[in-house]
């Protein structure tokens, strides 16, 4: 396949919820309609005032459809905060903040799973429902939960993320669940669709995000067999995370905050990394083939052009990789 | 017990939504403090969105504590919409208007229902928070749901009154569930507790407020049986509902639309009827005592002196009946 090709052919993005979203975004824009898919971490998951919240889901909903809330970077534009207040004054827990309109997706989810649909199937209804031309994948439709391991014990990853703000230092992470959670089939299928023209990993946590996806039994072996390349975009920008805690609990890992550990953490998995600017110099210490670009997305444009770009430097790759094979048989 | 004992004693009111509410308010407004216990019809209560919706409940709650809607009557005051926008845009079910914070109170509810608490739980805690100084007490914690029959079938009531806007004809009101339900222990309490001043039988509709509260197994007994004086304040004023379909349910059962239909439909558990002046000429053919007075309330004001009006009515009954008693031992 063509570098051309490649560029034509569906992909497959891995992403978590805010700085992930926000490359999704310029790949689905970059792309041709019907050309992204997108497998979402559901670690994030959480049983909240008997409502089952998918964080990372709704954002990358919000944020492909731009319904998505510019100035807070989660939840929707437009929001108002009544059914909040009300919640406070009834003495209910409000530490998660729930918009009135992002309720709607939370609400409606819950009496769609209780109904029998799954996880899947209220995704797909509701990125139709957005008018998305893209396929929002969940990872898988079981339980399948990040904690977050602390000195002062296990915390569900809501309560590590949001009620203690990342504050608590990080001993580990686990994903409760794992071993029984099944991959969404649809994900393993467009992993191993010849067709597939790349698979990106946006710059979402490696930790909290990505690492949940491939804790799903089967999903790490497909995307390792997967015949398209692999790109992973790092989040770190001179030593620190663009968005998150991804420098914080790599320090507190005890793992160097360096492009060349993102790209050990996920070795054997990706063919190249992207990493920005101003790490250039950590290039040449980085295992697998590097494109060096700008990575910090403020506007919609260069949402776009790093989709782009890490689109041709997946492309190149592969040509990369085909190269010896054409030698050879030449 | 003297009359002026009945007005001091406690109170116990049965009521249903809207109509019945703005006497219930009246008698919150009138007695002391802690005085008030409302019987409040759950018949009406519903499964919708995967939430446990109260609405007579919700409606005492909002107008006793004065965050009532006024302009429509039902729902919250400084209400938003923005999650009912949202839900239509995900194409769910939208015929059952849930404000923002309206909604807080079917979520909480829900989930601490969920957790395992009694509806009469729920109520006490959300009525505390309410800042009300009355016991806000459900008919029943079961599921006893309130069925119109109508020549096209059988309706749930909130398909028949909120969807179908109460335009089918109705023939014949049916209380699924009824047989198991048990009656909130406290309403049995209320109604045997020697000091109770009176019980006031709010002019809600009969069929759809009142008849459900009758319907639960040993409610009729105890009403009875009660040793205070029972007055109902008819819901009809010059033939008609001053809220609601009475006088058209009355009309498709057959039966006459007037105050002595009323007081029939209560045989045996009331006292004396109270009626408006509009209908003074119809007082002569009611089969109990009866107080003609000004029943449309409009104002807060109207509403506490038809309070006062119908508890002195009943301490005026309590005397005649026991008039013949203290004769006798004189």
């Amino acid at each position: 396949m063509s570098p051309e090709d490649r560029l034509r052919g569906p992909v497959l993005a891995l992403c978590g919820g805010i700085g992930g979203a926000k490359l999704a975004l310029g790949l689905y824009r970059h792309l041709a309609p019907g050309a992204l898919s997108v497998a979402v971490n559901t670690g994030d998951d959480f049983e909240h005032l008997g409502l089952h919240i998918s964080p990372d889901i709704d954002t990358v909903l919000y944020t492909l459809s731009g319904t998505d809330n510019p100035d807070t970077g989660w939840g929707r534009a437009d929001e108002t905060w009544t059914f909040m207040a009300a919640l406070e004054a009834l003495g209910g827990e409000t530490w998660f903040r729930l918009g009135d309109g992002d309720l709607a997706l939370h609400v409606e989810r819950t009496r769609r799973l209780g109904a029998g649909e799954s996880l899947s199937e209220v995704c797909a209804a509701f990125a139709r429902r957005f008018g998305l031309d893209a396929r929002i994948l969940p990872m898988t439709g079981d339980p399948l939960r990040t904690v977050v391991h602390t000195p002062d014990g296990p915390l569900p990853f809501q309560h590590y993320f949001v009620r203690e703000r990342c504050e608590p230092r990080v001993t580990g992470v686990t994903f409760a669940g794992a071993e029984a959670a099944r991959p969404n089939p649809e994900i393993l299928r467009a992993l191993a669709d010849p067709a597939l023209g790349a698979v990106v990993i946006c710059p979402s946590n490696p930790y909290l995000s990505i690492d949940p996806i491939l804790a799903v039994p089967g999903m790490r072996i497909a995307l390792g067999a997967c015949p398209a390349p692999v790109v992973a975009v790092s989040p770190l920008v001179g030593g620190r995370a663009v968005k998150g805690p991804t420098a914080k609990i790599m320090a507190e890992l005890g793992v160097p905050v360096t492009n060349a550990a993102i790209a050990a953490h996920y070795e054997g998995l990706i063919d190249g990394l992207v990493l920005d600017r101003a790490d250039r110099a950590e290039a040449a210490e980085i295992a697998v083939p590097a494109l060096v670009t700008e990575t910090v997305m403020t506007s919609l444009e260069d949402r776009i052009a790093l989709a782009a770009a890490a689109l041709g430097f997946a492309a190149e790759l592969d040509g990369r990789r085909d190269a010896p094979t054409r030698e050879a048989a030449g």
